[in-house]
């Protein structure tokens, strides 16, 4: 049995299978009613989600499937996941009953579980998504977790594709921007394992101090190597976003700033003119974010409203690169 | 694409339409099921519902749909609706955004966003539903914004239909009662123009300063003038309560006293003699509310427990007109 | 039309009949499709759920079923039960609306309550779920009331027989344990309930000031009396938890210290040796807990993880259960 937990689970020409698994649902040239028909799958979100529950429930319904989605909220309800611990706390459940409890009721496990922001290291663990794993008696999907959002990564590889052609070689640069506060680096890791995967030239540009994690960058410039591409990593922003086929813009936050808001504010200040707009746009670029967006924060107006901006398509496609992961873990 | 927004976007022929199809899905003479089946409705829900969101789920389960359904919530999560706003501030998201993205989840689109009873003028404009329409790229459902509850409106509509056969000619009342808090006037705004449109004389009985929407006001006005009918507005309210057929009861909020709770909550009192009972009831006349409904504040127990009260049967219309309403809407 | 509200409602022959259903439906050797298919359960949560939700879910989906959940949430928003009153304060609904509104949009209801834990002989009128059965016109299910939780107690049954064949006969010992704030008694009332009612020798055993609700007490006597097996209540844990085959263990609060928190966590850590471990097992006996548990307070890790430990079995019999009361339901 295997889970959807990490892109670095999967190889690339796995992942590349999935793309195309997705764009063959998109197109109506296949189905996943064969694999999803009568299948439940059974959603925990620790944090909340607009489009990840929405993409996901439509992803099992169109198919013939069914979801239930248990909305566990942040205080509300919490999960011990630690091993040997006195629970005369705040947290009322212990994972090894929720992992296992819930695999009895569906055929597939998801579950969204943001990073804590309060320290690097707790987070690079990725310790709630990898204990609901060790216990989970079915097929297991990360919907964003602590280090990663692969279902986000392979939809932004679909949208390359869709809009791109063949993406190998092309040049795929991730801006840091600016925020009102910090936010998790799931996203833009798995952008760039996306990007690295997918045999596209990577360049990173973030302020000094925002550097994303080794490990990741480690899979990023091994999957680069394999496909003979390059990796930079740089803090000049300007310089290389017009240069990019790809431009894909997203915040988060400096760890050295883990728990002091005021020097996360006065560096996202400082950095006011890391808000992308139009002239950091390439003629022919694609301009690319997760959502949800920060209009004239992370990025202008003009820029979201222009034609080179695909952020609907991207998230459109999180509905069919998950009804292709679905597919693929039930199919075994 | 037609929207279901506002019962002035239908003319009185077309709505009367929609309630003879709800009729008829009702008694089983018809079915939705080539409309709806294997149809997906997003529901995003910014205030709570009971009956709106179990009514809407129903109407899709029982014809072979789904409906999927995000409590946004009021606190949690809010979306911006203002073009050219730098988001720095709560919102995380733009309806730009949000609504093109939701419709490429599902079929339908549908969103419950309340009046704020801050500023009148701003309520007047309706400009979240309005945004959500603009952007929408599915057939949009209003399930109650600041102007309009038009599927409550369309509910009731088909509730007097049952109970009285044709409305045309028949007296409408619509009562103020006081209450604990202020409320929107999306409901009494429904159900005058649902009164009208059915060719109802209209009678409006309200304290002086709670005055409703002047272009509500116009619509029903030259709908009872197209259909030969009155109508009236008064302060005075035991006067006209009696010769009612249908005597349709609702709480609003002063648009004189948005941001003075003080002085709404005075005035509640001083009008606590509004509070509907037996003795306001013609011995044949239909009393209605759309509930959730106070008792003892907004209409006595002895009212509410009488056989002449129809507040269930116009709960489960609810029901049956959105099924009609979404079967229109997926038509064409 | 029959109500699912208390395993008294019920007698022992019935419940073991829907024992007797539910592995039908487990083990895939009948099917409730012909009841489940294309009906709707409309479940209304006051209080928060993991198992009872998902399990509910699961059991209308795998049979063809729907399934519409409203968590109604503890402060959001608050139904009133009580006849006469003047609804002034924070309760915006009657369950004399709610509860009819909502039984014409499927056809079921299901309603989870908790006990108050202020007043006792509040509690154990179990005011709210009766409400809703006197104006309920489908049949209404208890997912957990002030009093009993009757589907846990039918699961735990279930898996009694499950893992020792016929009950009839053995020794069940329900243990009080210590935790870190007062919990409801529905669970250890259903558990001695079904206990009795499979034909168990059945002990209780809590410190002094425990006592159980007396009504609940005396029908768990009737029952062993009819079934000739003994019913026995001791402050003496250890006496008697090594000779149990089934040592069903939970926490609960003392009614004495209702409204005294610091007088009942003083008499949790008085009384926190009897936090269950291994050493409380016999060699062959079934540990069991309704979940969720606090791991270390409640039970050890080593007994929680031991091969005796049943606990999960207990939650995935929730499913099967809970689909063969809601065929009976439907079956008339």
């Amino acid at each position: 049995m295997r889970h959807w937990l990490s892109m670095g689970d999967y190889d690339p020409a796995e992942l590349a299978a999935l793309v195309r698994d997705a764009c063959a649902l998109k197109s109506g040239r296949s189905s996943a009613q064969d694999a999803i028909g009568d299948r439940i799958l059974t959603m925990v979100f620790f944090n909340p989600s607009l489009r990840t529950r929405t993409s996901f429930e439509s992803a099992m319904l169109r198919f013939g499937g069914h979801a239930i989605c248990l909305n566990v909220g942040g205080d509300a309800w919490k999960l011990e996941h630690r091993d040997g611990v006195v629970m005369d706390g705040d947290f009322a459940e212990h994972v090894r009953e929720a992992s296992p409890v819930l695999s009895r009721y569906g055929d597939l496990l998801a579950v969204r579980t943001f990073a804590r922001l309060h320290d690097a290291r707790e987070d690079a663990q990725d310790a709630v998504i990898r204990s609901f794993a060790q216990y989970a008696t079915v097929p297991l999907i990360n919907m964003e977790s602590a280090v990663e959002h692969p279902c986000q990564g392979l939809a932004d590889w679909m949208t390359v594709q869709e809009k791109l052609g063949d993406p190998r070689g092309k040049r795929f640069v991730l801006s840091w921007a600016p925020h009102v506060k910090p936010l998790p680096m799931a996203v833009p890791h798995s952008a760039i394992l996306a990007a690295a995967g997918a045999g596209m030239h990577v360049t990173i540009a973030h302020p000094p101090g925002y550097d994303l994690n080794a490990g990741v960058l480690d899979r990023v410039s091994a999957w680069c190597a394999d496909a003979g591409t390059q990796v930079d990593v740089t803090t000049e922003q300007r310089a290389v976003c017009r240069d990019a086929d790809v431009l894909y813009v997203k915040s988060w936050g400096a760890t050295q700033h883990y728990n002091d808001a005021p020097a996360q504010t006065e560096s996202f200040a400082r950095h006011s003119d890391w808000t992308v707009g139009t002239d950091h746009l390439g003629r022919n670029a694609l301009l690319m974010h997760c959502l949800p967006v920060r209009r004239n924060v992370v990025i202008t107006d003009a820029a979201l409203d222009d034609t080179r901006c695909v952020v609907v398509d991207q998230a459109e496609n999180r509905l069919w690169t998950q009804a292709a992961i679905i597919q693929r873990l039930l199919n075994g």
